[in-house]
């Protein structure tokens, strides 16, 4: 069975990262995979939040959006409703948790970095391209506090990317676009680590119910897909944060 | 290692589930599962959302919500700070999404059923008991509603429960209560069903990432509190709803 | 005339208080008066608003709510629509008002107690019973805040309790259920105090002007009413809080 | 015990009633009453809530308001906080119940009509005085709707007046001003008809409950206010409503 | 062609300010142009922004209201929809900016200065009134700050004044009514200094661009309108603030 | 005086325009202007507002937006706020009025156009470029129907750019960066056309009233940086919209 753009199944669409793209902010990068368009950028604070006063330890925070029209339909503005929505909440609620799931934030006790992820074109995957930018954009805000003496050791423990799975009429697919989401039976993301590790793995029966099998096939896909990932990463990273902290 | 209660690793907190609480709902249930306490309704009322008129289709939808003092600190009123908390919004979405994955809707085509998820005492684990509660009262307003006239055919395909499973300490717990919970290095919230697959898995590194080792067993622990969630959903129903809608 | 649940005229709905439902509370309580149930919490905090700073008195207040299906039909939920109806805000005002008519506040200077009154199942009179079990989960607050050492002295000078009394079709009536109330053509609610005076008198005409004898008459059927939800207080206490709190 | 402004105990402050203020709307006047002051402004649409579809009644419904400098102490504007707060809506509940209590609805089946009520000036009794005000500017514009056809009948059974009574350092005084409301140990709200009845009683214990002689030595006090103020409403509509509307 | 009320193109609609009509606040007035009515106050509290502080400069501010039916047809108040809209920041941005624009801040380093501008009857012309009143109501607080021991200096540098032309049907007129206000091709609003300057200078071309001969001859006609403001400004004024303040 | 980016005070920043940029739209496209970047799509739908409903003409609209990170320091997410600031409504108000001043809106008499203008990176000037990337992306969405045959005739009378100019240290500057305008004495923005005509002027003391001699040079140099601006959207729609769209 084709799919829409050419690609066989366990084929993930281009990735590009762009680095540096917001000159105001500490960190940012353009993540473009196949149409789908996040912009990051990472913002670091010499503030913390109250329930983290006296820990030792920094914080991670995320916020995404999608611009009205990003989707194909124009969508309406959530600044303009006066409330975001729920999916909205969920998925920067999923970014900030899989980010701070690879970083040790004893690194840097005096600061947050939050994460704004802002969808310019969508065409599926967003949440994930969010995490893998994120993460790119998160490493250049640390470089950048390191730089600038509001960080000490190693903060990255491993890198973090996320990638969606799916079961399409019977058949196990990589990082679906939006023709493919749309009619999917199952739907899994899945955060991964450069490790080899879960920091998130959710898979809900978008029409059926699957079996622990179809779960170890879909799993299996996703660390293929997460190695092309973490490469990416690495090339627009290199020679912009200290060696040292891109694992091998 | 002792558990807070004294409960063996693999075992499940003591459930109930009283049918009819509410008598002005079309179905209610409260559930208790140790000192977490559940009170949902499930209120069906002859209309359908824009986007299902024509389709054939019925609507299945869920709110959520905790009491102020649910919690072991007063958490502030959702309605008077005007508006819900990510984390409620999250949950409600799931607890939809796992009722629809195995309900044949087609059944009630002019119908949303509504559930109403109240937690009026908080020791972890609310969302998935309010999966497990879910599913009962949506099959009393499934039989209410056949009763009226207004439902056809078989809606429930499956029984679907939520149990939650966690590393602590290195060690894979069962049903994590507060004190658990909140230290877990990871958090697995898994919607299954009387057929033994899956609808939801929702696997958080909350400190340390995991591997697919640690996954299969977490699943496997799932399976056997599910069993026991399905168990007591039967207790539940019986005599309350056609014989043929409870799977064997 | 008949009652709908062939009441006397004179005659309460049967009341039960139950103490202690909520674990984490330091006061709470089940109220049920015929089919209307009130879970009421009490909240001790150890902080006062601003406008009481230095005044050596501490605070009394409350919110109320109803769950979405306490009611025949499902009312949306006062958290989704990002806002509480004036009926809500006007019941929590009363019900505040009326806790601290019989209190005195100077004997926790440091303290605030929040009342959280959430109906679980409505059939009338649900900010009367608010305000009966209200006082109950307050005693039990205040309790608790005395064997912690954070209040002197004796701090209930009265009971207080809530009763509604109404005209329908031309006759008068005690504690009006939903069919009753209704229909009424006056409705009365009054927060009397074990000492035989009142905290608050609200006579509403919702269909037909009344006079000061229709007036007199009610309030004299009020007293018999609030006599017999004294005692169910007391019984509900009884061995719970410091005897001498309890008036005879 | 003098008064602030030397009035006896049961001596009303100064009252004018100035009709025809607002030239858009249907019915207007600016109320005075000492040094309150209040503009209302009843605008008659032709349009009724759904619930009164089909029943062959209009509505009536009241708004209330308060500029921000009304008060001693700036208060923060409603509309730039994004919501009204409680009091507001306990007032403005308070003001449409009591005109609805005197009109009979079914001579304008098909109109609603909207009393706002905005305080330019507070010194106490605003609620009050929108009632007596509001009553004027709804006969004005229920003759507007007659002069336009639609309205059939006599509308008005009696004129509503509010006044309020109360209880400082023991002594009961009709018509507070803020420097006595602010100390009262009982503050009553009564609205009455020209009839001699009462459409809303509202008593609360501010500091000291209350007894049943201190309640009717109260609304015996403000029974004479409000035929003071039932005089000023005939004057001010003298020639500008159908004589017959206008009881003797 | 004629004008709706008779006017010659040139002529200002008769303006009158009444001073001292709050007595709660600082400063305050009512200002009449024509039809259209506005209530200013201005509130002088101990207070200043946080990015003020260690400036040396106060700060003033303005909010701006319209009642709900000094519209031809009732408006939806703003606190009851729970927002401002778009058209009342405008405004309320612009009566700021203009006032600071001939104002020496440092003359009151400690206070914050808040003009409430609500329209009671609006014709056309409410935001240039609003700042001809404000300016107004502005210099008797001033003067009460000073009285207070609160200011120093002379905070006024020169007196300011809001005032509309307009193109209509091809001829520009003075100080637009609502008629012609909705028929205007182009529509300018000038806040002007008693030294001849401008600090606010809008056009918009509501159905027709303008060129800068049209421009010029509108600013011209602008001028005379606001050498007549600044007359009633002074005579407002006159014996109530220091005689220096008020430039000649 | 030398500008931070060595520019003459009359010199334009450099201005690209690039459209297409996001797939889904109608129009769209990414503006340019020094570091300024503004992403600007044209929506068009099948719906007109109800106040347009048999008036035979179409509808033009806009929302404006700033990426959090867009700015220097991060700015709160006006989603997450819950509301829009008044600035960014006066903006879209000014974008909106300004586009449906040079269009014929009978050519597409059921449509609605609505201009999202997301700012990715914020130096000054956003609302003005945002004016001239929206005509663009504005002529783009009406090819658009008029390809689809829902657009009949001529709808652009002329295009339209926004500029600013402003007083610095008593220097009339073109075009300012943010570190100009934060400094600015006055600040003048003008929304001019094709034919040399203006729809918006809208000058502003930001420190020192200015006077008509200083507007009149202040014009005369926008209108220079107009014309480059629309030799630039001439150059970017050149081939994708019908020649005679474009003036000469």
């Amino acid at each position: 069975m084709a799919r829409p753009d050419g690609r066989t199944p366990l084929q993930l669409r281009p990735v590009t990262i762009e680095c540096g793209v917001v000159p105001h902010a500490e960190g940012s990068c353009l993540i473009t995979q196949g149409r789908t368009k996040v912009l990051v950028t990472a913002s670091a604070e010499q503030k913390i939040p109250a329930f983290l006063r006296e820990t030792g330890e920094g914080w991670i925070t995320a916020e995404y959006g999608m611009l009205p029209r990003a989707t194909h339909e124009r969508t309406a503005r959530e600044a303009a409703k006066g409330k975001q929505a729920g999916r909205t909440l969920e998925i920067q609620r999923l970014i900030g948790r899989a980010l701070r799931g690879v970083v040790d934030r004893s690194c840097f006790p005096e600061s947050t970095v939050t994460l704004d992820c802002d969808v310019l074109v969508a065409d599926a995957g967003t949440r994930c391209a969010s995490v893998t930018g994120g993460w790119v954009a998160l490493a250049l805000a640390l470089a950048r506090l390191k730089k600038d003496g509001n960080l000490r050791g190693r903060p990255l423990r491993e890198a973090a990317a996320g990638i969606s799975v799916g079961v399409v009429r019977g058949e196990v697919l990589l990082d679906l676009d939006y023709a493919e989401d749309s009619t999917a039976d199952v739907d899994l993301n899945v955060v991964g680590t450069s490790g080899g590790r879960f920091v998130e793995v959710q898979g809900t029966a978008e029409r059926e119910p699957f079996d622990e099998k179809q779960l170890r096939q879909m799993l299996a896909i996703a660390r293929r897909g997460l190695r092309r990932l973490w490469a990416a990463q690495r090339r627009a990273l290199a020679g912009r944060v200290p060696e040292e902290w891109i694992p091998g």
